[in-house]
């Protein structure tokens, strides 16, 4: 028999995490990290234990203003939170209260929809055309928000600014919230807009494109009345969740804009050479804007590949998923990672056809 | 004329963070925080900025199999939040979500009445009694769950554990939470009943004794059951809470036992000292089992003495709540700081009386 208590423990499907290989001989193109570490100047910052002891500024103020100071915008206008995930969820709890549902696309950042359905929040997911594009006129109907990823995850495919205006210009009894995780790696922000419409939300984070993946920093930019109800929501909640460690190194990160500039480059011109290497071997990829790309072979089972790639101790992602099933997920590593990643495919077509 | 989105934001009290000054000539004995920084092992462990770029590991296993080392459980009985407040936070929404009211002293810990207020979960405060004890009958009646912290705060009154075990025997029926985040600092742990009792959750964090305030680092200590609860409410949320630096530091702290024994002990030797050193100015001190004490003056309202101190840079902690609004909350910090608090306590009682 169970105790009674157990009737009032939430229940929930419990979200599995990516698979983080311990083994380190792994060529890891799986979770778009960034092959290339963060500026060197950040692990200067952190050499005095000492300032360990004390809490974090609960307002991460001095990473506040660096970011604000960054694009150009007053320092109301950002929240920042733990991962641009806390960012997301936090801005789900905040602006997402009304009965109607929200939208977001079918084929998109697989966390939505268990935020939607951990705050209990009706949604839909319209379907993307046959090309992955998203079609701004399923935008127009009555919702309770927008939300969608530009770049989209996991295709790569960046929307043109004025598609994403008129989403944004449609919706102005709704927040709609651009995420903006990958934009770095190609394609114009959102965040001109901040000023024009104050249903505007663009969220970011410092795991793709600064390299930090491992410090946990995402952030809003938004005008200051739904920045101050973000922030509203987090002090009731947890009013200490960035470390003294993120806010510093994050600081120093965006101070050095030359080294981060470089780094993007290198990914880039990286994402170029591979696509390029991989198509005389009958692969397509989706036109990518992040640093991943979105790959399907012309008679190769995406599966297959996917555990074949496995087997030889590379690892990318493969979603078991309608309308993607065929697909894999590459991230971008180095130079040298994507030569071998090439080398093996090479061997491994050949040895099928 | 507000825009029909602001209908759907979510309206909450936003909890006012402690006052953590930049001025650094102040004497902070306001946050309790610990004086002494943590191991100076830990900063050894964090010189290379390049583990930085990859995503933490989701499950922050090697710190969970260190701090189950370190208690003698199996590490299916640790869970680690970032911070104790995020692991009570997690720990509310996972277990309690009973209709009848959670119980908690009219007199602890401030952040518990507003996770219940976020959470939407019915609760009651039953009174400390004259001497700020627990009176452990009036956690017989029925209710939805049952949190107090061991010593508690702000008082720093340490409970003893048959009292607390018979606060756990009494409520098979739901989950008891013993929040030890100060029982390094004096007292027996609750931790060698959790395999006695099914419905008994132990919570600690990284915070005091541990000098790693900065850090966020906090956990719980349950059956498997409830920790594997716990563990798929945080994955449906946020699966990457917990950062590189807290994970690795965090680590290295719970190795260097030696260290951290020394400074608690250092701690309790400045607690004793400071309590016998104004009692002859008149204050009188709860017995405290935690890394602050809860002082009154015999004519001198605390109110009147929280604000000279903080004018001669001094910060310590006032409440302005029924009960409690003539005490002071005062973290122990170095012997150097005591002295230099008590050097001005003595100057200003005088001067009063």
């Amino acid at each position: 028999m169970m105790a009674a208590w157990s009737d009032n423990i939430r229940k929930v499907e419990p979200y599995v995490p990516g698979e983080q290989p311990k083994d380190t001989n792994v060529i890891k193109l799986n979770t778009n990290e960034n092959p290339y570490g963060p500026s060197p100047r950040v692990a200067e910052v952190i050499q005095n234990p000492d300032l360990l002891r004390l809490y974090p500024d609960p307002t991460a103020s001095q990473l506040v203003d660096v970011i604000a100071e960054y694009h150009g915008v007053d320092s109301s206008q950002v929240f920042v939170g733990v991962g641009s995930d806390d960012v997301l969820a936090m801005s789900f709890l905040t602006f997402f209260n009304s009965d109607k549902p929200i939208l977001f696309p079918d084929i998109t950042y697989s966390f939505y929809d268990v935020w939607a359905e951990l705050f209990r929040i009706p949604y839909e997911r319209p379907a993307l055309d046959e090309n992955f594009r998203l079609v701004k006129e399923d935008y127009y109907r009555e919702n309770g928000g927008v939300v969608f990823p530009n770049p989209n995850a996991p295709t790569g495919i960046y929307e043109n600014l004025a598609n994403v205006e008129d989403i944004i210009s449609h919706n102005g009894d709704s927040i709609v919230i651009v995420d903006e995780a990958y934009i770095d790696f190609g394609g114009k922000s959102a965040l001109e807009l901040i000023d024009k419409y104050d249903n505007l939300v663009v969220v970011r984070t410092f795991s793709k494109s600064r390299s930090m993946a491992g410090l946990r920093i995402g952030y809003a930019i938004s005008n200051p009345i739904l920045i101050k109800a973000l922030n509203d929501v987090k002090y009731s909640y947890n009013s200490y969740t960035m470390n003294r460690p993120s806010i510093i190194m994050g600081t120093e990160s965006v101070k050095d804009d030359a080294y981060f500039k470089a780094m993007v480059a290198k990914v880039v011109a990286t994402r170029t050479r591979f696509v390029e290497s991989i198509r005389p071997l009958g692969f397509t990829c989706l036109e990518s804007s992040a640093n991943f790309v979105f790959a399907t072979h012309e008679n190769i089972p995406a599966k297959e590949i996917f555990e074949a790639a496995k087997k030889a101790h590379i690892y990318v992602r493969y979603f078991d998923k309608p309308r993607i099933d065929n697909y894999l997920r590459i991230s971008i590593g180095t130079d040298e990672e994507m030569d071998k990643f090439v080398e093996f495919l090479t061997g491994y077509v050949q040895s099928i056809q």
